[in-house]
Parts: structure tokens; C-alpha cells; sequence
């Protein structure tokens, strides 16, 4: 990893932070609570891999720096929200996120549904308001689309849905991919999409060539956190470590075994890397990107 | 009620079932149990009051069919999945729903969350599906704006929060009726001014006189809703009745009485025709929705 390349991220997540507490209703705005609750699920913390795509993304298409800040905060809001409601006792009934209590035991199970559901609403409310950056309504109207797509049955919810159905089955290898593809995948392949419809129109070939890249990595980022899930600790993850084999959850790891699915994500890491090859230098920050998800340990 | 109003009701009333059956990914799409679900919630039943106000509102501005159609199928959606949000054990822990069993019953609490957020997705999804009818596109973000804001936490979800906050509390009329115009108002205002917005641009006093009656009507629904709680049965309801006394909510019922509450709708009506006068004949069938949400049974 590149001085250059952690210069740039610590710019962007910064960035974020700053931007998504002026997206958000102020802490004290009515209903206090939940906008407080809102503020600790979405704030102080995670990766912020999904803007990092946008913003890496919206490097090839010349994008706005306005718009690729809302569309960024957009998907990290939808991503926000599922995790505070995967996260509830009728789901994964997890306690710690990113090395915090979760929002259901910071606050409760009634104000942990409502954050959810608000944060999604105000994705939609936060990526609206691009316009005034801009960018012609008929491209938002297509990136809002985008994100509603990726966000529901037939994307990210849909994933969590086949997940959920899947604890105790044992899963093809196909069935599995599949299931990730819209639990993970289907909003890390929007991230780079929304960054690219963000700027100026590319041509179908360079559409084509990024869904390959996302689709490489987005499957990717699910190999290695099967991986990680079997061997890190959980102060190293901020999370529960080995949930998933405690929850006799299907994983890579538990149906091709440990070194095949490094050996997987190795694979993926370059097929991000080929699809990249007709973007040249300006693809420098999505290459650099997937190095980061195939190598990260946490 | 008038024959012609009545027709007019069941006509929307099975467009609508008809074209949001189209909306929804099809039963046997995968994850079929979730779309099973989310069917469940969505079709087959309701007053599909929420439309009926897009529609008549659509009279006024003149516009396309097809545009309110997806207006009215986002509004429901919406509505819908509040409705199985707050079914739920962690809220108010219904179950029963339009005569029949609240979605975390009839399937189990993980698909009722699910359920819940895919339906929010797939609101926002139709909706921005309708810029091919025609609609301008800087007009069909505005609608997205709209209705993103009267979801999130400074309408619905707002709404609700404050709410579940206000459980065993002793409200002035003041706070009560500042958490309905979140809570219900909020989406019932939507629902009106999505349906002008749908069509050609009216005058700001226009949207003014619009605005004052979707508030008249908004609050006159809650004043109503509380009223039937404490005085309809369950069979008639087709939801729990006199859950708001046993409880402990505020209600109108609880602080103003069951008669002051009663004469309260009735001046709420006479305030909604009253802000409808600058539109006449055209304004017929908001004057009758008004009628209906006061003067309804259940």
C-alpha cells in the first residue's frame, strides 16, 4: 500500500465523516433519541470501502466532487442501515460492530428498527438532493434507481433473505456465490457504478469492464471475510469473530476449506486487476482498492 | 357517499392491486419466500386510502395515469411496510392486520424485517420507474425528494419514534398532535402533493391551499383512528381494537374525550372543503375522501 494510496483514502473517509454529519439531522433535532441513534450507527468508524469505490470510480468518469460525496454518503447509509438490523436479535443477534455495542443494547430493539428504516429513507433523501450539484436529473433519476435496485429484494435484501434460509444447509459453491452476489455484492457493485454514472457518460465496453471489476471484488471482499471470520480475533475485527461457524453458517471456508479460498481470492483479486486494463492510469485508485480488500486483515 | 364515488374508489382500489402485482417481483422469483412475503404485506386488502388521495390530487394538476399509478404503488408501499414494521414483537407487537395474521405471524420475525425494508426499497424503485411515462426528470426527483422525506425521520419514522417515546407519558394536545402530523400527516400530505407534483406545475397559493387540507385530512385521520380504537371491535377493525388503552397511549380519546374528539374530526372536514374552495368542480373527489376519512366506520 502507497503513501499516495493511504493519503487518499484518510482524505475521502474524512471527507465522509464530515459530509454524513451534514446529511444527517442534527443530534438534537425532534425525536432527539433517534436521531442520536442515527448519528452512532452511521458515524465514527467502519472502513467506508462502498464511498472509497464511488470516489475511486468517479475518478474514470470525471465526476463531481459534490455529487460523488452524496452518492458515497447514499450507500453507506443503505449499508449502515443493514447492518444495524442484521445485527438484531431476530436476525444475527450480534452485540459488538466496528468495537462498539450495537444499537440494539446501545439503545433498544424498537429504536434499532427505526434507525434502520430512517437511514434508508434518508439514502434516498441524501443522493435526491445531488441535483443542485449539477448533474442532469435524468442521470440521477437513473443512479437513484440504481441504488433502490441494489438495495432491495433483488439485491441486498434479497442476499440477506437466501442467507437467512441457508443457516444449516449445506450450499454448492454456486448457491453460495450466488447468495453473496446480493448480500455483499449487489450494493459494492453499485458503489462503482454510482461513482461512474456520477461524471461523464462512458461507453458500454467501459460499463462492461467496471461490472466485471465490481463483480470480481465484491466477491472477493465475501471470500476474505469468510477467511477472516475463521481465523481473527474479535478485538482485531471489531465484531464477533467466528459467528459463522458457531451459527453452522455456510461459508467458503467451510465448504472449500482455508487455503482454497485464499487461493480464490488471490484469483479475484487479479480478475479486478485485468478488467481494469482499458481505463489505464486513471484506474489506479479502483486497482488499488481491490489490493485492499483481498489483503486487509479486519 | 354518492354511486359515482363509490365506483371511482373500487376502480383505483383494483388498479391499484392490479398494478402493484405488476411492481412486485413475481412469487416464485428468488428468494421466493421473501417475495411470498412481500406480497402478503402489500396486496389483497386495505383502504389504499394513500392512493386514492394521489389520484384525486392527480385531477388537479392533470396528470398522467401511468405517473400515478407508480406514485400511489410507492406511497402504499411505504405505508405498508411501516405497517409491518410496527406490527412487530419489539413495537407494537400485533397480531393481527386487515382481518388477517401481522407478517412476523404468518412467517417469523426475521422475514418481517426483511420485508418491511425490501418494501421500502421497492417504493422508491416503482417511483423512479415512472420517468418513462413522460414525466420531466428534474420533476420525478422532486417526487423522490418528497416522498424520501416524509418516510425518513423527520416524517413517518419521526413519527413513530416519538411515539413509542410517549408510552405511559401524559401528552398536551400540543405534542400529540405534533406526533400524528409525523407519524400519519406526514405520509398523507405526501400522498397529496405527489399527486399534483405528478402532473402540470400549479401556483404556489395552490400548493398553499393544498397543504392546509392534506393537514386538515392528516390529522382528521388520527383524530378518527383514535376514536374507532376506543369505540369499534375487532372484527370491524380488522386489527386489535382498544390496543391504544391497554397500552397506555395518549390518544384524542384519552385527552380531549370521545365527544370533543368526535366534534374535532367533524371541524377537521369542514377546514379540509373550506381549502379546497379555490379549485372547485375539480377538487370533487378530495371533498369526498375527506367525508370518508371522518366519516368512516373502520
Amino acid at each position: 500500500m502507497t503513501a499516495a494510496f493511504q493519503d487518499w483514502m484518510k482524505t475521502i473517509q474524512a471527507g465522509m465523516e464530515h459530509d454524513m454529519d451534514r446529511y444527517l439531522p442534527g443530534a438534537d433535532a425532534v425525536p432527539a433519541k433517534l436521531h442520536e441513534a442515527m448519528r452512532y450507527a452511521l458515524l465514527g468508524g467502519g472502513k467506508r470501502v462502498r464511498p472509497l469505490l464511488v470516489y475511486a470510480a468517479g475518478a474514470l468518469s470525471g465526476a463531481d466532487a459534490a455529487v460523488l460525496s452524496r452518492a458515497a454518503a447514499a450507500v453507506e447509509m443503505i449499508h449502515a442501515y443493514s447492518l444495524v438490523h442484521d445485527d438484531m436479535p431476530c436476525m444475527d443477534d450480534d452485540e459488538l460492530r466496528r468495537g462498539k455495542p450495537t444499537v440494539h443494547v446501545a439503545y433498544d430493539e424498537a429504536t434499532a428498527l427505526l434507525v434502520g428504516d430512517a437511514l434508508q429513507s434518508q439514502a434516498f433523501l441524501t443522493l435526491s438532493e445531488a441535483a443542485a450539484a449539477g448533474l442532469p436529473p435524468a442521470r440521477l433519476v437513473a443512479m437513484l434507481r440504481l441504488l433502490a435496485h441494489a438495495s432491495g429484494s433483488a439485491g441486498m435484501c434479497g442476499g440477506q433473505a437466501i442467507d437467512l434460509d441457508s443457516v444449516g444447509l449445506s450450499l454448492t459453491l454456486e448457491q453460495l456465490e450466488r447468495m453473496h452476489q446480493l448480500k455483499t455484492g449487489a450494493l459494492l457493485r453499485a458503489s462503482v457504478v454510482l461513482g461512474a454514472l456520477a461524471g461523464k457518460e462512458l461507453a458500454d465496453d467501459e460499463i462492461a469492464a467496471l461490472d466485471d471489476y465490481a463483480r470480481a471484488i465484491g466477491l472477493a471482499f465475501q471470500v476474505v471475510d469468510d477467511v477472516l471470520d475463521a481465523t481473527a480475533d474479535s478485538a482485531t475485527l471489531g465484531k464477533t469473530a467466528g459467528k459463522d461457524a458457531a451459527d453452522n453458517k455456510p461459508t467458503y471456508v467451510s465448504i472449500l476449506g482455508l487455503e482454497p479460498s485464499r487461493v480464490l481470492a488471490e484469483k479475484l483479486r487479479l480478475d479486478a486487476h485485468a478488467a481494469l486494463a482499458p481505463f489505464g492510469d486513471k484506474a489506479l485508485r479502483l486497482r488499488e482498492l481491490a489490493d485492499l480488500i483481498v489483503q486487509r486483515k479486519a
